[in-house]
């Protein structure tokens, strides 16, 4: 009998309250990379009613204009009139940033290259899409894009920055084969009736970018379901850096370690070693050594090597987990100062991440999404 | 041959940053709870060098003294000093706390008991410990906890507030056989040597934690590896509430939905249900149906009904996952009021939640907690 099963994934747009927190402390932190790149940065912001408050540790040489870097990404997510539930010229902005503890700085320094702190970070990839993600949460992300990408080109002009998506995937037999229920919620003007927003957002949002023939006539969609989203942004809900750390993955597809990214300098393990886990499995997949792999790491604050390692295929490995895991510590060098060196992460690409997943993301071109490693692994699997 | 496999989980002391933030969050919560148990709630708070900042949305009849409550949490966990980083009378505590927006309240009311947002929620169980809750996680709890108690009893009176501990645990066929790493860093005072520091920390911690057959000549012990921690607490690293969602769950053994805990009204599903899956996966394992279990819900905001429920046994079932799943649907109502009502959700029990777990917390006597559908499931299975 074929198994039938359900998935979930949600994703956000880039004027949800936690999304604009991590582009504001991901701003920063390309701002400094930009000027120093071996800056220690650790940036946390949160956005209420009428204020930014940006806090942290962070070590550098250069200097910041914090209150200009926020207002401009306030302003280009959208927030520029007060009606929109915040104004990116308008909204407080205050900070309290210390330097890094210098216990820290003892143990992570370039001569030790230890991680910056203990840790669990998983990585995972599968053959459910090109990207080598799990459909779930490449389909809710791409609804949230669209959200904004109608709003922005003034298809849809009464929408507003705020937005939510949800995707229930079922699945046969471990097989993607249709939508089962569309979930959006979106900030909207007064002034758009609801039977207005529903059929837009069904047109131009869902059908323009869920293929066809993985909707039919038993797909639920739920559109704007409290019927009122006026009140949106930081007015309707507080946001935090690092408050949707399963969006920017997997979409709970895949376990988490529990760390977060943005605001983060690569030698914070959470960011680097999260990347690098990605990096692992989807070369694993690619290599076609397996249909879909986890890897997960762990690190001790101020030691280099990782205190464990460990690749779990789910049975779809062509050889056993433990052999992939011992060809993974010939091929991948898991240390701090490797993973930064291999996936050139002393630069500005941080911002663009913070929306729409750090994972998956070959448009933005970052190293992690590589299948370079194809042959050695294959190699060092052969030679085992 | 038997297939060997490492897990890493960990956790932290009530007196890490993340979790200040938790246990504020939670007793203003409770606070209200106590006074208003109808009351919307969703507080949030961060903590950076010599500050407390709360902020969300609070809707409420009654009053409450946040900076009492804030202090007395800030004192209890033991930061009272200013040289252990943070001092309870004389930090600065502000607020920016706004009403629950009229557009969300209008789908989450009485009458309609919708969710409170959309979302994923997990539950998961398992048979490794007495409480069904995995090895590692469990383990770093005890660990976290002990670390604690030797300092509050003054048993080490040179430790201060701040700590975080790692367990490793090797898995041979499935079962768990011994721990392979610990980690533990726990802020200290200055006049404390190193040696001593990890002595004892060996001896009063782990050891008189883990259980003697676990550790063997190959386990590995990182002690306070930075070799230095004196800096701790908002000083050395800013808290934010909702950041230590793994830690508070199953440790990443389990998948995570992204929602945090602490601060959130049971009208809010990223708590309820993940505490009803729980109920919910527990029951199952034991029951006997599955040695373990995880179960995943999904909501859209403003609706009862759940958008999906999906129950994973890991081909542990002693039935097919569907059948257990059309027992789960029979046996548990996962309506936002339903799991309120069974759980008896709108009372003052969440700050002692907010440290060591949300889950197998079973000296708490929290419903989710109890085994008392087991009948019941039985008898749905068997009448399939
Ligand atoms: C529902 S709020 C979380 C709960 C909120 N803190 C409270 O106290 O009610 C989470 C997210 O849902 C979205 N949201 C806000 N207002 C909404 C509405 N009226 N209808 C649907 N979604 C909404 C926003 O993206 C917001 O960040
Ligand atoms: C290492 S800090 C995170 C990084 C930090 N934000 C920074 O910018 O360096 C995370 C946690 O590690 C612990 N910690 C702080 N100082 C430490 C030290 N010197 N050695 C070991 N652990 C430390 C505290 O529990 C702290 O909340």
């Amino acid at each position: 009998m074929a198994k039938h099963r359900l998935f979930t994934s949600e994703s956000v747009t880039e004027g949800h309250p936690d999304k604009i927190c991590d582009q504001i402390s991901d701003a920063i932190l390309d701002e400094i990379l930009t000027h120093d790149p071996d800056a220690r940065v650790a940036c946390e912001t949160c956005a209420s009613t009428g204020l930014v408050h940006i806090m942290g540790e962070i070590t550098t040489n250069c200097y910041v204009d914090f209150q200009k870097t926020v207002r401009e990404v306030v302003a280009d997510i959208g927030y520029t009139r007060a009606k929109f539930g915040f104004d990116a010229d308008t909204c407080a902005v205050i900070s309290n940033i210390d330097g890094q503890s210098p216990d820290i700085a003892l143990g992570t320094n370039d001569e030790v290259g230890g991680a910056g702190d203990q840790g669990m970070m998983f990585g995972y990839a599968c053959d459910e899409t090109p990207e080598l993600m799990p459909m779930p949460i490449s389909l809710a992300h791409k609804l949230a894009k669209k959200l904004t990408e109608v709003r922005k080109s003034g298809e849809l002009d009464y929408l507003r920055p705020d937005g939510k998506s949800q995707v229930t995937v079922e699945y046969v037999d471990g097989k993607p084969v249709r939508v089962d229920a569309v979930v959006i919620s979106s900030q909207h003007s007064d002034a758009v009736s609801m039977e207005q927003l529903r059929a837009d957002v069904m047109e131009k949002v869902i059908k323009a970018t869920i293929p066809a023939e993985l909707l039919d006539e038993n797909t639920k969609y739920y559109i704007n379901p409290t019927g009122r989203f006026v009140v949106g942004g930081p007015q309707g809900d507080t946001g935090l850096t690092g408050r949707k750390i399963i969006v920017d993955t997997y979409g709970g597809y895949a376990r988490h370690g529990g760390g977060a990214f943005s605001g983060k300098d690569p030698s914070k393990v959470d960011r680097s070693a999260a990347y690098a886990t990605r990096w692992v499995a989807k070369n694993i997949v690619a290599a076609g050594l397996a249909k879909q792999c986890e890897v997960q790491v762990a690190y001790a604050i101020g030691v280099a090597k990782p205190v464990s390692i460990m690749v779990d295929t789910f049975g779809t490995g062509v050889v056993a987990d433990e052999k992939i895991e011992q060809a993974v510590e010939k091929v991948f060098d898991l240390t701090p100062a490797a993973i930064i060196r291999d996936l050139d992460l002393r630069k500005p690409i941080y911002r663009k991440l913070a929306a729409y997943g750090h994972m998956g993301r070959e448009d933005l071109g970052v190293k992690w999404e590589n299948t370079d490693r194809v042959e050695e692994l294959k190699a060092a699997v052969a030679a085992l």
